[in-house]
């Protein structure tokens, strides 16, 4: 039995992606795909950002499996959030991204982020039209993640290492850790935080702003 | 255009699972395949449950997407580990595990411990032939697990929360998560415990001890 394939999966998903990056080009606005395993701190770093870039007109697009818990979370700092439930898919995708768009008032929009579903795996082979992904990984994870993980860290046009207020109690090895992510990828940015004291956030907040289009 | 479909993944995912789960039956073999995201302890669970085991003999089948770091950490403890690599795919399935079983001397085994490829999502889908899925959640990934990733907690034979050495300086709310994982799946044993400090550990090699065959 031969079957015709008329289009694949990523296929279609590119093409959902280039009118996505369209629109996003022709309105300015810097697009930003975070990528996380569960709990390395996507809410938390969007939210810490959103408190320290009131200077521009922030969306944020939601996904989750289930739920409404971080658009919720999201909703007490600005109002252009709208959730996506993928149901059970384990990644989002270009025409789940562009149904969202059409639930915010882009017009005014500097950035919009977009919290993935939380996995280190799937999300990273499905351009959304975004402009970077950035990949969030923390220190209570360990320091073996570029290897067991590798893809999203090649992928991402930065890197960012979380809960680095956990180095004192941990054994994490951040030379190694740097050293795998280089054998990666050479060029991006790593650069370490703690969502939770606030240290480090000025380097990501100034990368960002060096990159918003308006 | 009309397809006749033979066989989907699932199914033919099941019927590999019922040859693996007859030759443990056979050969009266615990199998627990332990699910969790990126980082939150698999390998130290397992390393610590070989050193307090030391009545069993254990073999460990480790998934990951690339790499042999965590079949490397383990096999300075015993000899029975094979590695699957599963090059991008984002869970182990029960064909990969069948073939993995044929480079291990099952005959005299008691135990084999499957760590999954780490995802909180994709694996749980999977049936390889095990008598329980373990999910494993940590202090460092939050609270919120049981609302954002339900199915595996529902699925879950036994769910172990790790790093509780954490709680200190962790705003991890217990009460809640119980509370959210009990809405889910009434039944299975929730288990706290430190791979770092050790507490807890007894808890649950007291009920894998139990679940032994032999």
């Amino acid at each position: 039995m031969e079957i015709e394939i008329v289009s694949d999966v990523l296929e279609y998903n590119k093409e959902h992606a280039e009118v996505n990056r369209q629109l996003f080009k022709d309105n300015k606005i810097l697009v930003i795909n975070i990528l996380s395993s569960p709990g390395s701190g996507k809410t938390s770093l969007i939210i810490q950002t959103i408190k320290r870039l009131t200077d521009f007109n922030i969306g944020v697009i939601e996904g989750d499996i289930s739920s409404t818990y971080d658009a919720q979370k999201i909703k007490s700092y600005i109002d252009n959030v709208v959730q996506i439930n993928t149901g059970g898919t384990c990644h989002l995708n270009a025409s789940m991204i562009e149904k969202a768009i059409n639930k915010i008032d882009i017009k005014n929009l500097d950035i919009i982020f977009i919290e993935n579903v939380g996995n280190l795996i799937c999300p990273v082979g499905f351009d959304l039209g975004e402009d970077y992904k950035v990949l969030l990984s923390s220190v209570s994870e360990g320091d073996d993640k570029p290897v067991k993980y590798p893809k999203g860290f090649i992928k991402s046009g930065v890197v960012i290492l979380n809960k680095i207020d956990l180095f004192p109690i941990s054994d994490f090895n951040y030379d190694f850790f740097e050293k795998k992510i280089r054998e990666l990828n050479s060029e991006s940015p790593i650069i370490k935080l703690s969502c939770k004291t606030g240290e480090g956030l000025n380097t990501w907040i100034e990368w960002i702003t060096k990159k918003v289009k308006k």
